[in-house]
């Protein structure tokens, strides 16, 4: 199993990365963080770099019971998708899997049902885009106005 | 290897914060995410929760070095660290390892050079901590303005 979960889109980026908050929002997350790695590496190292943002979704639900399960489970909280424009202006959209690691680490059956539906809805939130892609008209009707303008973009 | 490196310090919960911050500038990280994880369970479930909060620390470039090599490495971007405070007043400083998450997954030399020297950084910053426990006398001497002040606290 891979750590991640992706999809490549030939939608334009800003129009993707509404749509990602909105399924993100759909399967119960909140995206409490939105990293602009291009405008960070520029600020930190001067390098020019294509559009790639880090986003946080945190699930409250299950992030109560993983925590209260095992205390240092927070350090994967929140869950990381990235969506980064390439080259060839591809979007891709790639969610993190929690299971994977938590595979790799603190195996109980309670933390792996836990990290099991987090990871479901990841790739239903990812999964949903690959249909926008399929239906291009249907997609470029969907609203723009997504979580990711409200939510912070904080820079280091 | 855990996935995780952590002490444990009888040290007030703000003073660890801020000397968490200071460390990790120490090592070259910026600290561009905090989560108010106590407040944000308040907020969004309306339970009760201890103190405890999610760094978010970005080394700029580690991270650009290791996005040239693996474009979806981001997702482990920034790196987290857990400041929590237990029943018994007892404050605990975790910091994921980079290393374990790359080994797992996508294991190049190059890549594992980078997630050894970003460990390393990261367990310098907690393993200070430890130093300042030691010697209490000196600790409450050191600065409580830190980073983390002005560093956002962002509530999904």
């Amino acid at each position: 199993m891979a750590y991640h979960y992706s999809r490549k889109l030939n939608l334009p980026f800003d129009h993707v990365l509404s749509k990602v908050n909105e399924n993100l929002q759909q399967q119960g997350f909140s995206v409490i963080t939105c990293i602009d790695v291009q405008e960070t590496l520029k600020q930190k190292l001067n390098v020019s770099f294509r559009k790639y943002k880090i986003l946080g979704a945190f699930h409250p639900e299950c992030a109560y019971k993983a925590i209260s399960l095992e205390s240092h489970i927070g350090l994967i909280f929140p869950c990381h998708i990235v969506v980064q424009e390439h080259e060839n202006r591809e979007v891709e959209v790639s969610a993190i899997s929690p299971l994977e690691t938590i595979e790799k680490t603190v195996e109980t059956t309670q933390l792996t049902d836990l990290a099991t539906q987090v990871d479901n809805r990841l790739r239903v939130a990812v999964d949903d885009l690959h249909r926008a892609t399929s239906a291009p008209d249907h997609a470029e009707a969907l609203p723009t106005e997504g979580l990711h303008k409200d939510a912070p973009v904080i820079q280091g």
